[in-house]
């Protein structure tokens, strides 16, 4: 059972207990949640369910943001999407946690969209292709509901002018050694993919330069991108800006399960489900390819009971079901056999499509707002 | 006898010849001399004495952009600048050699400040100290006189929107590999400086982005910038622009002579001359430093004679005194010992004074042309 997390490869059936160690993050612990619910409750919000349910499961200086926010020194929020293709249901998580954490500390939120990256580390992937998917996956953002008045796009070609000096700073602190170490490259690795960590730090530090105040950072994200900020984590300070800390996700897998698949990716499009999917779509892929936690029979299912922990469509609800009480019904009822996985993927299909076709007419409607979103410096 | 001849280091007694074989660059011969003598006469002037002395001795593909040029599709020329402090003399020997290429050719020129280099190479130098530099050295390229009209200023920080984009396709073809071996970099070497010749790359093709059509590219430059352009000139083709053409030239001594200071250098202060030192500092610096190829007496040396070779006096005005007539009286007056060392660099601080004292004047006035220079994309 193995399993490999960069920021360029997720595959296999992840441990993330293990991962946590080999990381070196830390776990985000009943205090943390405590005081994030206090947080939420004053803003009339409840602790998101992605908290509640250990989805965001590991941080770095977690707490140094908090004990500033509580010092009346607010911090910022970076974020991003590297765009390579249609925006999946999987990138939508963090984003989503992103919106709370912005309403909750009413955060100023600069999200990048480095449209070089994937272009850097896919040999088939043109600029034009990733530009065109930067506007396709601002859409969903845009769809979220972000507060247009605090949030920032930044688009690494657009914004090369403030940011390749800033990334300068931060490359003059990286030798060959520590990227290679961090992301295991090799001597033909490309000059530009080696390079491409400092843009990525950028937005870690750019609000202070912009803003001339040295602001608290939190980035909200996957666990997979961990080690682009483990390494300017050490370099930010050097520059006279705080350390960044982060909070970290676990994958929503793919339909194939979560010992296949454990991330999502566009890359495997029958097990993943696009924003722009259609109702028919949504039905289909999921009665077609999630992985069932089911028994092989009716009668065993009676009498077994399903098994929620390897079942995508309950994996998956435990995404997108708030309710934590319809949640827990589901669990047992799965589990004692009185709920089948047909009738389970309906419950996941319908709560889906519900989400999905407020989501599109949101999207629709973004098309208009594009320009507002994107920092103007 | 060893030297090193890097885009960074430059030292020892260059062996030129031995040069041309290292880099596998071609010389200057004689039927391309005549081309550009026939094409200078067209235009009124005579072949410039950097090239009838052999100081523009070396190039690659020179023979391609003189036939494009001859069948009417001209080139445009690309030299460069990375400020790390002020002008000396050595600077100048391209920058004077690219005006002429200008006036003959009737080419656009575009000068790069890369002014990021330096800051990534040099420990203790900052953005803010290359940029302030960047300004003062272009001063002295306007002091020059390069038609305006035909002239754009690139800087990179500037425009780093133009050319980030640009950077990124070269770089993803160069590996890590090519770099190391091209320019002896270390696993140390920070990751900005292993990204940077990707930036170098750009100005001998964003013309060609920029006026949307396949332009020749002509770059003028010191022999100790062709790694770079090795590099460049195997991607370029690759991303549908002609490979450009070089035209490469040897460096002028410092005061200390050719066999311990075989470039100008910025950071020997004594053994350099700005732009920027007036009459006295300029003979003050030459009846103190220059190594002198003259007789321990008086007597021997009107007996033996001078050796004009290792003097550099004599060196600097063949790139100075544009008169061959005068050059050549000078020569045999020193070698037969008619002429003392203190006479022959009396003979050069007049001609240096005569130049420095128009220039400064110049350098003067393009304080207010500099706006019309740098590009506006």
């Amino acid at each position: 059972m193995t399993y490999t997390v960069t920021p360029w490869e997720v595959k296999g059936n992840i441990d993330y207990d293990k991962l946590v160690h080999e990381f070196g993050v830390s776990k985000v612990d009943e205090p943390l949640l405590k005081r994030m619910e206090g947080h939420a409750k004053k803003k009339g919000l409840t602790l998101h369910h992605f908290l509640r349910r250990n989805i965001f499961f590991a941080h770095r200086d977690l707490k140094f943001v908090l004990d500033e926010y509580d010092k009346g020194n607010p911090f910022f929020l970076y974020t991003g999407r590297a765009p390579s293709g249609h925006t999946h249901l999987g990138h939508l998580v963090p984003w989503l946690f992103t919106k709370w954490l912005q309403d909750v500390y009413g955060a100023e939120l600069w999200f990048q969209f480095p449209d070089e990256e994937k272009f850097l580390f896919k040999e088939n992937l043109t600029l034009e292709d990733t530009q065109k998917y930067t506007t396709e996956n601002m859409l969903d953002v845009i769809a979220l509901g972000f507060d247009q008045k605090k949030t920032k796009f930044l688009i690494d070609t657009k914004h090369a002018t403030q940011m390749y000096p800033e990334a300068l700073k931060v490359a003059k602190r990286i030798t060959f050694s520590t990227a290679k170490a961090a992301f295991g490259f090799t001597n033909e690795q490309n000059i530009g993919a080696i390079f491409y960590t400092a843009m990525q730090a950028v937005p870690a530090f750019l609000p202070s330069v912009y803003h001339k105040k040295a602001l608290p950072c939190l980035i909200p994200h996957a666990i997979d991108q961990d080690p682009h900020f483990r390494v300017s984590r050490d370099v930010i300070p050097k520059l006279g800006y705080p350390k960044p800390a982060s909070i970290q996700c676990r994958f929503l897998p793919g339909l194939g399960g979560i010992s296949t698949d454990g991330k999502m990716s566009s890359s495997q499009e029958h097990t993943t489900i696009y924003t722009t999917d259609d109702a028919a779509t949504v039905k289909k892929k999921i009665n077609k390819y999630a992985f069932s936690g089911g028994k092989d029979t009716l009668e065993e299912h009676r009498k077994h009971g399903g098994n929620p922990e390897i079942d995508v469509a309950y994996q998956w609800l435990t995404f997108f079901e708030e309710d934590d009480r319809k949640l827990q019904k589901l669990y047992h009822d799965y589990k004692s056999g009185s709920l089948l996985s047909g009738e389970l993927k309906a419950v996941l299909i319908e709560k889906l499509n519900a989400f999905l076709s407020e989501h599109q007419k949101r999207r629709e409607k973004a098309k208009s707002a594009i320009d507002k979103f994107i920092w103007q410096p």
